[in-house]
């Protein structure tokens, strides 16, 4: 949900302040301050500068910008034989169908492996660049199993090989502090609703310098590289939830991370259940597991009737029944990701939330275990 | 500024029903059937189906959809010789933008003229569509001065000639009645934020049947179409500012002209002025005029400070220096175009403020040309 902080910031611009932040009248005016605002906050939390911030309509859009306008200014190289863009097995939707299109265009992109743990593996990703790569797009943290990548070795590496370096942060910001200086970072996508900000917005990195073809052509809002009217209510809404992130994101993942382990720690209890992704190197809001025996949806909507929500696969495709490309590339296989679920946590989550989620879930896979012909125990 | 009613229907989407529609739980299925109500009051207003809206962030990703998504349909006409897309010389830079990057792609665009009113003329567009042609894409009605197209002549035309019919018309809907059936359109852009709905959400109507390749990849939302989370309290807002102008239409369109028709005719008692525009085939909010030996930003400036809101050029790009297209194309030199301002109306305007505008403008335009070098009267 949309902290209230928020919301109250944002509101007036619905009613009260609802100029353009382009036009060049009062009204205009008082909008284009907030822009700048919002632009600023937005910044402090990657430690980029304001001028390098690309307001979008969310993580989705940001990706594809990145991807796809990074590959249109080289797309002289459609016919060479390296990979191209350098990503791993299990980006993003929004990574992944921006690299699967460029490649009906021409271009070639290699897919890194992932270790069971779901880690990109630094040295593979230097042996795979060639002189024809162009960019390298790995993800901050994963957005089903929570595994952190080793995002400031690949910097290091993408730097000394002047390739560049786009990272999907979507699921990072806020939740682990972020340097796109000290990490190298060229290009980074992040959105404001997984950061207690407003649906439909969020913004693009783009390292000074650094020139892209847009996606979204027109009246040349945000220095030419993304046309349309500005979202204010949701860009204000998006830099204030980025400063309160700031502000909260020691206490908030001391917080969560302790909730997480108390939740992982009683959830592991129930027999045959497995942590998805890494131990430690994981987000402070994520807990995925297995259990054999168990189908995920039936799982999910026993869940459900008890007032807990979950998620089969990722939330952007939870609605599809094929096994999620993330599980598979760790090396499950089509039962074990079909009987795993991810658990989210937020900053309103208490301690004896997670002890009704683990006692409950405990009776769940029990009962889902009574009538399944996947269980012979 | 957006609706109250608005405002009220889409505020519990921040905090109370924050659900993704996609996901299979309970906060899902909410939001599930808020976005499925928001897409049949977007149709209704079109007297289009509910299956062939697709939400967008807006009218120009709408428009780039449109054009560049229909366009890659048909990459393999890249190097044909007649006009593969025909539009007019004074669509909004989100449709004239998007063209000029095809042009760099290998597409050919023709840019129909329109005569001294702002009209594109239905013959010369027969005569223009050739073998090569296979989309149409003209706007509904002018965003800088008015003027309302043969829309239905076109969609005669283009559906005579088996040619895609794609209009903007985001300046259009919900002041004029629009009927996708009737006028035979394939593709429609429109944009909440002018049917005082909140900024950054839009749409676009895209006929059953009608394939195109998204600008955005990722999850597969709108139906493959256009992925990226869905802006709940965008849409909710955009669905009920399209009830609440379907039911109002009628009255804010009869109201509206009156005001405007007030308007011109108290502001061309000014000596040496002119309308911009049709007088009868324009928005029912639109007045623009020119005022010889005036610069328009000046005016602007002096406007502002008696607390009146006008552009120069349109919103979109009334920060840039350049003659307006438009005006150019209606036949405007550089000076006629630099001596006009825009006057866009609201339901909240009154019989008093119009009277309130024509004196002030009458006053301003006097006190400017004391002190014009390009006034010798």
């Amino acid at each position: 949900m949309v902290d209230p902080a928020v919301v109250k910031e944002l509101i007036p611009y619905f009613t009260e302040f609802f100029g353009n932040p382009l036009s060049l009248h009062a009204f205009g005016r008082v909008a284009h301050t907030a822009l700048e605002k919002a632009r600023t906050q937005v910044a402090s939390i990657l430690k980029g500068d304001p001028a390098e911030i690309i307001f979008t309509a969310g993580g989705t859009e940001a990706d594809n910008m990145a991807i796809k306008g990074i590959a249109s200014q080289h797309t002289h190289k459609r016919k060479t034989t390296g990979p191209h863009i350098i990503t791993s097995a299990i980006e993003h939707p929004a990574v992944r169908e921006s690299c699967r299109y460029l490649e009906s265009q021409g271009f070639s992109v290699a897919y890194l492996p992932v270790d069971r743990y779901g880690l990109v593996d630094p040295e593979t990703l230097a042996a795979t660049i060639s002189k024809d790569t162009f960019l390298v797009s790995i993800m901050y943290a994963n957005n089903e199993i929570g595994t952190i990548e080793p995002i400031r070795e690949i910097g290091k590496i993408t730097q000394s090989h002047e390739v560049l370096f786009h990272t999907d942060a979507v699921q990072a910001v806020g939740k682990t502090a972020i340097d796109v200086q000290k990490s190298h970072i060229d290009l980074l996508s992040l959105s404001s609703h997984k950061i207690y900000g407003p649906k439909g917005v969020g913004a693009l990195y783009l390292r000074e310098g650094i020139k892209l073809q847009p996606i979204v052509h027109g009246g040349g809002h945000e220095r030419g590289m993304r046309s349309s009217t500005h979202n204010m209510p949701g860009i204000v809404g998006l830099g204030k939830a980025c400063e309160l992130a700031q502000t909260r994101i020691q206490k908030d993942t001391h917080a969560l991370t302790k909730l997480r382990d108390q939740l992982i720690a009683n959830v592991l209890k129930i027999s045959e259940s497995t942590l998805n992704g890494h131990p430690e190197k994981r987000l402070c809001n994520n807990a995925h597991f297995r259990f054999k025996g168990i189908e995920g949806e039936s799982l999910l909507l026993t869940l459900d009737e008890k007032g807990i929500a979950v998620s089969t696969g990722s939330a952007c495709s939870s609605t599809k029944t094929d096994v999620s490309h993330v599980l598979s590339a760790i090396g499950l296989s089509a039962l074990e990701a079909q009987g795993s679920i991810r658990l989210t946590l937020g900053r309103k989550n208490t301690a004896e939330e997670m002890e009704y989620v683990a006692t409950t879930l405990q009776q769940s896979v029990e009962k889902l275990r009574m009538i399944s012909p996947l269980w012979s125990n």
